[in-house]
């Protein structure tokens, strides 16, 4: 019995999700720019899936831009809006617990002669409002900030803030890496006043190697890179289209409500045994998805737990997946100091997840904490 | 009866492959970056088809990086190679037959100040060696010559030419595109004398939305993209792994000595069919690929002879997948008549076609001639 508790690193990919992409492989295998009858099948295939993944961002197909994935996406954004806006002005505002692929693309633009501010998340884990719009200038062309962070779950007031910077300024580009929010809670590009979001495929329930990036009507981004004219010239090369399908396919099963409600109720539970555990703090803000859990266990290195964990088949991670293992910045930014940070477990549930998952989990860590603490 | 004609645009994914890649979305769903073991299996399964996908370049494991496909492995070897010689030299030179993904690639660079020097074929389809060393000098930092011409099928001297440069200039960043070769002939990293070597999976019976950029030990490439550490940080974001190990499954099926030989006879028996109807003329040259057969018929506009075909479910293409029906420049760098080019044709085989494909193109093509020249 297998007990997947680490859905912000992946999901299991949805039977339906999985079968889809598997027709389109063997049956509906056209290029969709072939002009003949298995090209247009195969353009139908993308064009309903990317008319369901507008439908979930509240958006128009022509808005929505196929990628490789999150990081991708989140790329294309930074790179694609700073090139299009650099007469404009040469600063990027960010948060400094973006996704790896918005800090480190920032990274290489300072390189480049770009003035990047990374605002810290105040110790309750959130980017306030105000911290961003202090930061807000005639030079400011961009601001990028999270809807929900990967390791803590804190849900980040977006469309506050794009909707704050806009009135200051309505010519800064608004972007929000939406990776970990979609399909969890609304992700709406309207509400959120974004010019850009950013979302990938496999956090929920799709395949790995496919993401998507929202480009509001009238918005201009400078491609990353060049082909043919696949995407409007915005992202070319030939579509994923198994995965584009799949993804297609994943979003129709959306049902925002009820998931959020099931794993609500899973988080809670899970946060209710794990408060009787000697030795577990929360490193989770109060107002995080329940879908994220992030704790510390007793001085335990993350590292050491998480193997103990996976003996009894207890998979979970101890930060961002992307991160390898390397002490997390997300908690050292909101002020968690470095023992506890290094004891710092994600927990990260999915609709599938049962509380059976959850007793095994407490188990497991209510057993490591005996057998590793003394050690 | 479905008579697919059109594998040089894409392929029907080998049923191994799909039920591969089945597999890891549904079961082997982990991400290969997380620690625990269902990351340590996922990171198995990358490492298997990086195995195999290298062994079938005669590269080692380590210099094979996967992409979201060709279009992007191209993208990166330009880009990362310019990027990181551009104080050495600014000057690059290509063929003008390339792919989009490379001509346009290449446009973008002489926009940042790059000198494109792209040398045209000779009008027998082919890149003639002599044509490429007239034109390196001290400012050239790369050549980039495609090893199958994806519309007419000629085989370039891609190992003569690099072998060449390297003796005049052993620094010079040497690349093919080996998108229409791979899988069809032997692509060998030592024996083409390549740095870089970009292979697409969606052209050999795996899915779309994958491909590898072979990179030489100790050459630098500049990233594209930023983000996590996946593929040595070359290029980052969670791995398309569903495609990556479909990809090794297919890759894992080459049979090239037997595959060519049905694919030869095939085409055989297709030229010496097209020879007899009248007013059909060859475009390849000699010395094509037998995979890739480009002809025109009688004058009879390109997309109205594919939608006549199409009826009788014989799907070919006008020219590229890539360039949705324009005109053809490849054609017209051969020095062919814009006449002739306008009624182009690609017939496409895999091993997969029969005899009975062949058959349904030619009367196809006889009825095309009859019904439509004359109107």
């Amino acid at each position: 019995m297998e007990h997947y508790l680490d859905n912000s690193a992946t999901t299991k990919v949805s039977e339906k999700a999985a079968r889809k992409a598997y027709e389109v492989m063997t049956q509906n295998y056209g290029n969709p720019s072939s002009l003949h009858l298995k090209g247009i099948l195969a353009e139908h295939e993308l064009a309903a899936a990317r008319k369901t993944v507008a439908k979930c961002l509240g958006a128009l197909s022509e808005e929505i831009f196929f990628t490789s994935g999150g990081t991708e996406a989140n790329n294309i954004a930074l790179f694609g809006t700073v090139e299009a806006k650099k007469r404009r002005g040469k600063k990027i505002i960010i948060s400094s617990i973006e996704h790896s692929s918005i800090i480190e693309a920032a990274k290489k633009l300072e390189k480049d002669g770009f003035k990047i501010t990374a605002v810290p998340p105040q110790s309750d884990g959130m980017i306030h409002p105000d911290d961003i719009l202090n930061e807000v200038d005639a030079e400011t062309v961009m601001v990028s900030v999270m809807s929900v962070n990967n390791e803590t779950g804190a849900v980040m007031p977006a469309g506050e803030i794009f909707t704050a910077v806009k009135e200051k300024n309505n010519s800064i580009i608004c972007h929000t890496d939406a990776v970990q929010a979609f399909g969890k809670i609304q992700v709406n590009a309207k509400k959120l006043a974004a010019d850009l979001i950013s979302v990938s495929a496999h956090k929920v329930h799709a395949p790995k190697g496919c993401g998507a990036l929202f480009i509001k009507k009238g918005v201009r981004i400078v491609p990353c890179q060049y082909g043919g004219e696949q995407e409007m010239k915005i992202r070319p090369g030939t579509e994923a289209l198994p995965l584009i399908a799949a993804f297609g396919t994943a979003c129709g099963e959306f049902d925002l409500t009820a998931d959020y409600e099931k794993v609500k109720s899973l988080s809670d539970y899970a946060k209710e045994k794990l408060s009787g555990i000697d030795g577990v703090i929360f490193n989770s803000p109060a107002n995080a998805l329940p879908y994220v859990l992030n704790i510390s266990a007793g001085g335990v290195r993350s590292e050491t737990m998480l193997h103990f964990l996976e003996e009894l088949n207890v998979f979970v991670s101890s930060g961002s997946a992307c991160a390898k293992g390397k002490p997390s910045y997300v908690l050292n930014e909101m002020g968690i100091k470095k023992d506890r940070a290094d004891s710092a477990l994600r927990i990260s549930f999915s609709k599938h997840n049962t509380k059976d998952d959850i007793d095994a989990l407490c188990a497991g860590i209510e057993k490591g904490l005996q057998m590793l603490v003394h050690r």
